[in-house]
């Protein structure tokens, strides 16, 4: 049985996923949930997902939640194919990716995810933008990036001259983040901006964006 | 050259690691730092970690920072010693293990944390509480911990039926939270309250708790 990932169209951590499967050259099924008509909230997704929320991989007898666990699973299970994301061949590169993915999930997301929620999600859901929520976490994620500008003068990407998962689950947190008017706060740091111009770059991103972008749901 | 972790004394992500270190049998030496004197912010702490958090562990040519990372460096590295923490020889265990690490990093601490902090961190950094906050983030733990209720009326632990990572990371954030008035939380439901009383008798996280809890600093 191969694997079936469900998510959303335009959802960040579906992507993420997506961009994992295919650096893995793995292949699967994607089954767009209708979020307008609750499909997330549905017993059947709640069956999968007690949190009601997308992405969800099923691979055989093993249902996953949790867009980093799926991921991480993808890249131990696969190692032997595609892009090595992990680097276990090397104690202290594995170390570091184990580092940077967890700087990625507690200090760059909670602040640039909640901005571009503020000002991409909330207007489709009829909710009012804050824009004290914007200024606060604004002010994160410029010191945040200060320290990735800093890391990233001395190391090709964030955790050494390869590019890892810890890389990858930056990606669609930060296409999402260029269509806010802070993008800025990306392009105005000189390395900052050449990583994101050369990972944005990679095929399994360019490929997951318009896969995931054409499907009207 | 043996390990050495750095952390504040009452710090949550330290008793974390100190937890993992115990149920692994691992020896290591603490280090407490300076709050009051901002030892973590000297460039000595920010060579090892640019964010200028704890803790951070040293283990020989590796440094490593962020606590979860930590925690998974650690219980993968010493696979073979103490507590099995990751249920590796089992596919669905171990897949199921790296769900609930996540729900508890991306569903749980987010809400647990912020309340504990408005309530015991504010008034020593001589901040205000934001009731506010506290309120929203209740809504949100009320949310997750009925889906934790379900989840522990059928499974003796997060993940499965044995006691892993995933559980443990709960215990410093639960352990603070039963400080706060809003312990009922917890206590309220019959299976989340069966398994923090299990779960909190360890004897790695009682040493943990009285060996951080000991030091002034």
């Amino acid at each position: 049985m191969g694997l079936k990932l469900y998510g959303f169209s335009m959802s960040a951590p579906t992507e993420s996923v997506m961009t994992c499967l295919a650096e893995k050259e793995i292949e699967y099924e994607l089954v767009h949930l209708n979020f307008s008509a609750a499909e997330h909230k549905s017993p059947t997704h709640l069956a999968k997902n007690p949190f009601g929320l997308v992405p969800v991989l099923e691979d055989g007898p093993v249902t996953l939640f949790e867009s980093r666990a799926i991921s991480k699973y993808i890249a131990y299970k696969y190692k032997g194919t595609g892009t090595d994301l992990l680097r276990q061949e090397n104690i202290k590169e594995e170390a570091t990716v184990g580092v940077w993915l967890e700087v990625e999930s507690q200090q760059f997301c909670p602040a640039i995810d909640a901005i571009a929620h503020q000002i991409l999600i909330n207007p489709f859901l009829g909710l009012p933008t804050d824009q004290s929520i914007i200024d606060a976490k604004l002010v994160k994620l410029h010191l945040v990036l200060d320290i990735y500008e800093a890391r990233l003068s001395n190391s090709k990407y964030l955790a050494c001259d390869f590019f890892t998962l810890a890389d990858l689950h930056h990606l669609p947190y930060i296409h999402y983040f260029m269509k806010t008017p802070y993008a800025d706060l990306i392009t105005s740091r000189a390395h900052v901006k050449a990583w994101w111009e050369v990972i944005s770059a990679r095929p399994s991103f360019v490929q997951a964006i318009r896969q995931n972008n054409n499907t009207a749901c």
